[in-house]
Formats: C-alpha cells, sequence, structure tokens
C-alpha cells in the first residue's frame, strides 16, 4: 500500500510540482485553497446525499469517493505548502488534544456532541 | 518537519486507534464522514470568508487554519481507513491524471476552468 | 404563517435594511457571499452529521435548524440583493426545468442520480 | 419583479408540489436536504474560487449565480415544508436578533468577527 511508505511531505512535493510547473501559485492564495477545500468536499458528499445509512459502498462508489477524496486532500496539500504548516505536525497534536478532551473511559460508545474534531 | 518523517499510514492508524478506543466506528460510516469533512471544510473557509484576497495570513490566523486544516484531513483519514482506501495512491493518480489534462506548456499562468482537481 | 403574507421582496428589503444601517456593502460582495452561505450551510448539516436517517426530529432540534436555515436564507438574500437578482423568478424557472427534466410519469417513486436541483 | 408579488408560501407550495408529483418525499428527509443545501451552496461558491474579489459580475456568470442561488433555495424550501418552519418568521426574527446584536451606531463601517447570522 502507497500509504505505508509515502511521506506527507511527498504529496506536498508533487503537488507544488504541479502548481509551480504551471504558474499557478496566483490562484492559490489561501482564501481560494479554502473555498476550493468546501468545493471538493461537496463534490464528495454528493456522493452520498440521497442514499441511505445503511446502503453499502459498492465497488463503483468507491472509486468515485476515491477521486473527490484525493481532490480534497490535494487542495489540503496545497493549503500547508501556501501557509507554510506542517499537517502531520497539526493532525497529531489535533488528535492529542481530541485525546485529552474525550477520554475513552467515558465516551467509549457515545458520541452525541462529540467528535474527531472537537 | 514531521511532514517529512511521517507516512500516511502512520496518520491513519493514529486516527484509526482514537476511534478504536472509543468505539466511535459506528459514527464514522461513510456518509457521515463526508458530512463531517465539509462541514469542517466550512469552518476553514470562515476564517478567510469577509477577508480580502491581499490581507496577510498573519500567525494568529495561521494557527487557526492549523487546527481547521488539521480536523479537515483527520476526518479524511478516516474515511481512507472505513473504506479501505489508499490515500497516497488516489492523490498520486490523481495529480497524474491532472499533468495529463493540463499540460505545463499550455496552461502556464492561466486557469480559468482549470483546477487541481480537473 | 408569516409565509403566506410575506413577498420575496419584503425579506429582501429587511435584509437590504440590516446591511446599508451598518455600511456592510463592502462585507457583502459576490465571493464574500458565496463563501457566507456554504459556511451557513454546514452549520445545517452539522446538526445532522453523526444523527440517522431514521431520528426524529425534536423540538430543540427543529429550533436549531430554524435558525440555521434562516442563516443560509438571510445569505440568499443579500447575494440576490447585491447581484440584483429576482429570486423568485429563479426559482420558478428552475423548477420548471426540472418538471421538463424529470418528467413525473417517469421518475416517481425513483431519483439515482436525480434531484431537485438537475 | 416577480419577488414583489410571490410570497414565501408560494414558492413552498411549488416545490411541494414538485416533490409530491414524484413521491421523492422519502429522499427529501431532513438530513439529506441539509446535505443537498451544502451541495448546491458549494457549486455557487465554485464560480467564485478563482476569481479576485475585484473581478466584476458580468452577465454570463450572472446567470450562472441565479442557476446556483434557485438551486440552493429550492433546497431550502423543500426542507421547510418537510420540517413545517415557517421560513419568513424565522428569517425576519433572526434579522431582529442580529439588529440587536450588532447596534448599527457601534457597527458601522466593521465586521470583524461581526456577520448578518451572528
Amino acid at each position: 500500500m502507497a500509504d505505508d511508505a509515502t511521506t506527507v511531505a511527498a504529496l506536498r512535493a508533487r503537488v507544488a510540482g504541479f502548481v509551480r510547473e504551471r504558474d499557478w501559485e496566483k490562484y492559490h492564495r489561501p482564501k481560494n485553497l479554502a473555498s476550493a477545500i468546501s468545493v471538493e468536499a461537496a463534490e464528495l458528499l454528493e456522493l452520498f446525499q440521497w442514499r441511505s445509512d445503511s446502503e453499502p459502498v459498492d465497488a463503483e462508489l468507491k472509486a468515485r469517493v476515491e477521486d473527490e477524496l484525493a481532490d480534497v486532500v490535494i487542495y489540503c496539500l496545497s493549503a500547508a505548502n501556501t501557509m507554510d504548516i506542517d499537517l502531520s505536525d497539526a493532525v497529531l497534536r489535533k488528535v492529542g488534544r481530541n485525546e485529552a478532551r474525550y477520554p475513552a473511559k467515558e465516551w467509549r460508545g457515545r458520541a452525541r456532541g462529540a467528535s474527531l474534531e472537537g
């Protein structure tokens, strides 16, 4: 699996190269990237909007999810590049904060009002 | 920088552990995660909604962006776990498709209608 | 019910007055309003993100939905004011197009791929 | 202008009729509608994502904005129908709360942290 062998930095570099080769830095300003992440997130959501919770994810849907999820992540990587943000550090620190905020003992099995992002 | 040394799999494992310890898998079904990604993306966008393009990102804003960007990415990682999606593979394949779709020679400096996600 | 007696123009005028009294027109440019509509839409979505399809909407949730739905609509009204768009005309024409695109005879009871917005 | 002569109830009735004729009520449950509103809001945002604040809205863009704005509003109207919410009442009450929260004297010309939705 590529995820086992690919660092976040490697993905950021690939995206940075793509942007640079096309001189698209001027489009990749923070506000535009924030908009793009929302737009792509909605394209992912659209795949599920009329489905019920219980419908399984078949191979066709999974392929489309991979495509839209990639789009969201690509723009997140570009945002990290543009604003010089260490994504791994930000993610790990946030998970740590959530672990303290939602101790497993108290929150096992229940999540009303709770979430991964706190 | 943590991004240089952290694989996507390592981040996924951290998020998976957080979810498992709390028995939150039942909340992390695909449709809910797609909703969560959109919700977090909008919280990131909200940081910019009244700002003009030209306002710089100061240290305070950058810290808030890191926090919201982490939230988006955390849910993307959880979605990859839930649906068994290799994020690096999906991202690299998509960038490759976009490289072919937007050859640098033709698209340098212009992007009307073009985007990273194609 | 206020909806029976309130024209869209009356709602637009109320919102326009609010904006004008505060000299907030400079914030209510099209791109900012488009961002605001997305941000508010996500706050509405957030009320449902961990719920299952079958959970009923109780009085407490309904009150919160009213609040967030109002926010979305308020920004849509402001966008109509800013860009001089007749909302009723746009809505009625779109429903008409969808009626032609999804004839009731063929589409009764099924909607995979179909939607209100077409 | 149609907005001068069209009540919110009239628009709601048109949307309700469209849904009923197709037996689409089962798709128009609250959570699905909340998702749809977000999806449509993002399609509206997409029209602006690579534009700068200063680019004017030409006739072509305005036509596309009308179309996407109609989609957002149509789903808001359906949500009001599904959850028996008086939209005009909700909007007017919210504007009233915001008028009290952001007195014109104090907030004229400045909005950092302030917004229409409070």
